[in-house]
């Protein structure tokens, strides 16, 4: 295992440590835990927004806990969910007395783990509200899912329901506005390689040298198909083409486009996909109103991209485009 | 080779192509080259701002370009400089009358065809400044260097200009400047892996399963030693260590801290070396007034990491914190 760690068991609170230490002036540590929260929070009057998961995804999520976007995030460890009481300690964190709002990957342990810190918040008088994100289209059940999974569409959720919040909107305004987003939202990802969780210290999986894996989860999670790695091209038209088939986007409708890298993919790829992308787009009569290549969502060192259309309303065009100091989302 | 590519030997054309479908408001593509401009250059009465270098260190170049850093990035093919006439032609789309001013990384190549442009330039009537960044204390001569290489410092470079000039700087201001960025900043790296550059299709040195390299250089060009993986304190330590021996910073400075991703290296790895690096500068008492943690100037899917550090005075520190809207480095 090639990795720049010290302890394989340490290595989310050596982050989490490592975070606080680069952004001090934004972010605080929840004490005994391995929460993230914006130094100001809780904000009285403001809606908190709370999201998490297993680590291995940065800069998801505490790469987006920033005025505009997140009040807290919760770091579970690698690849695995957060329990409850780390969740329920995020939730306290940033109620200002308008309730708080959970952020949900679709993975059964988060859903399990966030739904039982919310009852165990509103048990102790905090009004919450949450939306589950599934916008994978590649597979409909997997390894830690029942249902679609949530990859990097649920970065445009946080910035979405994130701009709502930072305007005052309630919390019912915010669960209307974060279902849209999910319900407008698709995305899907292919890997070339595999990725390494430390505390395993050997691939989680191998794929031959001349192969890759199309609809493939964050996590490494089986997806479609094992096949030859084809062209960039062919890739970016086999993804984009089944998003398309899954969500009714027509001619004249505005959109936006995440290329988003898995963590060892050379941003130069990235943008040699995005060029296919915006043409697909482009041919089918699509407007796309905003592009984003980076990398939003990994999977450790995996090598590979995902791409997410989201279909967009002047709501959501606004939201989107209203300013974030999240130091992974600077808008 | 897995790679995410059309042609070999087209991968700069399609992510030139690629960059700006996918920021077509900002940038632009002079015709029949291959230079990324601000799409509102030439600005009158603004010194334009102009640097490049060859493919496979993306983000840098063109992502550096925007109101507040470049008026203009040259890509040349990956790990080549970019010749002297796309140089020109850099130069020409961005002066606006008040001069033009080149940001080189002391490569041997680029230095030449850039200076060679300059010439051409000023032969046209064109003001040329320019300054050279030699960051890396790694080695003093390499592969492709007399003196010291050009590395991530030199995003600091373009930032700090880049303020100066969009806040009305003239062409000397801006010199002066820059200079003292290129006093004041050195940075220094390490590798996991090695990277392939596309047309050669495989990788351009080997590591063993074991083994790290320390002072490499962001081509892969030899470093200091080759010796067995140690943990990541004991590399943050060795490589900041380096840094402060080479450049005096006292107790009490004001510093810049950049962690930067060399392409394959999971966001996680950075955060935790930056624990360490803060408490190393902590315990010289030496004060950390920003951190730039990410992928700032890559060597395409290379794992490993630089640490930069820049001694800041009051001017650096306004520089540093004015606003930024290139897509790679949003403030």
């Amino acid at each position: 295992m090639k990795k720049i760690i010290n302890d394989p068991d340490q290595v989310v609170q050596d982050m989490v440590n490592g975070y606080i230490a680069a952004y001090p002036e934004k972010v605080r540590l929840i004490p005994n835990t391995l929460v993230l929260a914006r130094k100001e929070a809780p904000i009285k009057g403001k809606v908190g927004l709370v999201s998490g998961g297993g680590s291995g995804h940065e800069p998801a999520h505490a790469g987006y806990v920033g005025k505009g976007m997140l009040d807290a995030a919760v770091a579970g460890e690698v690849f695995t969910s957060p329990t409850p009481d780390q969740v329920l300690e995020a939730i306290k964190a940033v109620d200002g007395g308008e309730g708080v709002f959970l952020i949900i990957k679709n993975y059964t342990g988060d859903v399990l783990n966030f739904e039982m810190a919310a009852e165990m918040a509103e048990a102790e008088g905090i009004q919450v509200e949450k939306v589950i994100v599934n916008d994978d289209v590649a597979v409909e059940d997997s390894s830690f899912t029942t249902g679609r999974r949530g990859i990097a569409g649920t970065v445009l959720v946080h910035k979405i329901a994130g701009a709502k919040a930072e305007s005052g909107g309630s919390l019912k305004e915010i669960k209307q506005v974060a279902d849209k987003v999910v319900a407008n939202v698709r995305s899907m990802g292919m890997a070339l390689t595999s990725c390494t969780v430390p505390a395993a210290g050997k691939p989680s999986f191998t794929l031959k040298e001349d192969e890759m894996e199309i609809g493939i989860g964050i996590h490494g999670e089986p997806g479609i198909e094992r096949k030859p790695i084809t062209s960039a091209d062919e890739i970016a038209t086999e993804l984009t083409n089944r998003i398309l088939e899954d969500i009714e986007i027509s001619k004249g409708n505005n959109i936006a486009v995440m290329i988003n890298g898995l963590g060892a993919t050379p941003e130069m790829e990235l943008y040699i996909v995005n060029e296919k992308v915006q043409g697909i787009l482009h041919d089918n009569g699509i407007h796309v109103y905003r592009t984003f290549v980076g990398e939003y969502m990994t999977s450790l060192e995996m090598a590979g991209i995902s791409i997410t259309l989201l279909k967009l309303d002047d709501e959501l065009k606004t939201l989107l485009d209203a300013g974030s100091e999240a130091p992974a989302f600077r808008s």
